[in-house]
């Protein structure tokens, strides 16, 4: 194992679409939210040790969830977890992490990815990533993973591609644009042209060339990240993070780098890739019964009811009937009944609760 | 007050069709199922309060429940508790009562009434009860309350009374028939033809005329429960008990006495009475929103939704979203959520349960 190769798991999100499974006290990335036996985090770290050490694995998540993250991943060494003391976007999570790791390994590549993110094919994914950190220690490229489209998806984003290719290699291609989430005509036309793939928000990239495109295109925040160089692995990291972070501008490093940068690839992968966002896409990674419901709880009892998710307590007893269509998820004493069609609503009505409504 | 005016408050019953509020460990009348502050049965003993002295008033219910019963009941008196070892029918249960009374007091009077049923105007009640027990005293009759019946209900027997009224009382008649439950036609029938009322499975007579209505109509039933009398108010009550009440015949005082008895007359009311059988006949009792739900918890939201029945411990948040004429319930950590009008099924469900479906 390459001991240049990092990886930098992103795990600060506090996850209000699966609510009331995940709430900001225990978001997603922290929850077994398949049933597998392995939380999110757990999956991506253990993943991700297929392609570098455990010691070369950073997280960068809020500082409320630092326990979190020493109880659920046994290796993980305590100076790389890396706290944010507020929620700012992602440019600031990686510069911290990239910079930091710069700064030990001036040779290092790394890996970003998401903490809560599913990946059915594991081999597939060790192999691309393996490819795109040979790739990204030969060439001072940023690149990104896209995931060849398989339905005209709306809830991602997507990057366009075009004809240009990494020098020799074909399959990598130099990045047109980075788009929104489409409506249904436009993603049904990001299918039919071929040139789109979906953003999976994982990136590839040298620690110096991501350092320098922070020059580049964020001078202030490389600036901030830079003079860190004098704290990172000393007793003063946190206290020097604390104070510059919530100066840090609250911007994503799609819009602050990678759609600036004249230097982005994308390298198509098909690796079984969801990003847990929605109910609906928990669903197709589930278990159905023959009335095609989904049923984590082991005392759910379902009549006339079809098409359902169900979550709740291993051993609650629960008796559904007459359910065509619904979400039912108990958590931690919190019920949730709601149609799956109107899942976007469950933002709101945390919101609500929250405002006391 | 009358000191001898005795009420019997019949509480054996292990109400399931309110399952999972409901339940053989705590059923029906032990719950606050309207959310007034009260338990059923804590409503019927102060209601019967009105009537009688609480020394006066019997409750007959399962060994089991006992201790809810004092703990409910503050001024209920230990040895009236009567405790039945297993579950018989109201036969039974009425005699052990009214022999215990009787053996007590040969001059008592009493109301029979069960514990789990509804009156919403007391005054009317108080009036109606003390006008048959005065009615009771002085004539060997067995008196029934009947509902003046405001809808053709499905869920209520019937009782069909003649022209003959008793003696000078033109309003008391003699009754022709009971009937079971009609089916929706019948129903509408019998609430044209203006000689039925509603059986409100509530009886009032004198200790006298219902005992000897034993010995004539069920003699088994009576040697049992005049030979008790040598152990009523001892120690050797609930032995005694203990070893006969199995033997009793598993019979209802309806089917029993009151079908084969020619003093049988019955007293049209009306007090807003309800038997509470269904979560229906719940609802007409309960405050309704502007989308006509029925709300028990403090910490409900409901989005898109109408025509529910919601029952949830008072501090459990629970967000619903596009249910429209559901049963949503939950209940010492069992959920239900069935549709209003599949309700019937709840008991299939509770058998499915019991019997580890």
């Amino acid at each position: 194992m390459n001991k240049n190769n990092y990886a930098v798991i992103m795990a600060g999100g506090i996850g209000s679409r699966f609510w009331p499974i995940s709430k900001a006290s225990l978001p997603k990335q922290f929850l077994d939210i398949l049933g597998t036996g392995e939380t999110l985090i757990q999956q991506t770290f253990r993943r991700l040790q297929k392609i570098c050490p455990a010691e070369n694995i950073l997280i960068v998540t809020n500082k409320n969830y630092k326990i979190l993250c020493q109880q659920q991943l046994d290796e993980v060494v305590e100076k790389n977890i890396l706290c944010e003391p507020s929620m700012r976007n992602t440019a600031p999570c990686v510069a911290y992490a990239a910079f930091k790791i710069h700064s030990e390994n001036p040779d290092a590549n790394m890996i970003v990815a998401a903490s809560d993110h599913i990946i059915t094919k594991e081999d597939e994914f060790v192999r691309v990533v393996n490819d795109c950190l040979v790739l990204s220690s030969a060439n001072d490229v940023l690149l990104t993973i896209g995931i060849n489209p398989s339905r005209p998806d709306t809830g991602y984003g997507y990057i366009q591609f075009t004809e240009e290719g990494l020098f020799k290699h074909k399959k990598v291609r130099k990045v047109k644009t980075f788009t929104e989430k489409p409506n249904q005509e436009l993603a049904l036309n990001f299918l039919d042209s071929g040139d789109f793939l979906w953003n999976s928000g994982m990136f590839v990239w040298s620690a110096k060339s991501i350092t320098l495109a922070y020059r580049k295109h964020l001078y202030d925040m490389y600036t901030i990240f830079e003079e860190g160089k004098a704290f990172y692995n000393t007793e003063k990291e946190q206290e020097y993070i604390d104070r510059v972070f919530p100066i840090c501008k609250n911007i994503s490093i799609d819009y602050g780098i990678m759609e600036k940068s004249d230097m982005v690839y994308v390298y198509p992968a098909s690796f079984g890739w969801s990003d847990l966002g929605t109910w609906g896409s928990l669903c197709t990674h589930l278990d159905l019964d023959e009335n095609k419901n989904a049923v984590i709880g082991n005392k759910v009892m379902l009549y006339d009811s079809s098409d359902n998710i169900v979550n709740v307590p291993k051993n609650k007893q629960v008796v559904l009937q007459g359910l065509i269509g619904y979400i039912v998820v108990e958590s931690e004493g919190t019920l949730l009944v709601c149609k799956k069609e109107d899942e976007q609503q469950i933002k709101q009505f945390v919101y609500d609760i929250k405002h006391g409504k």
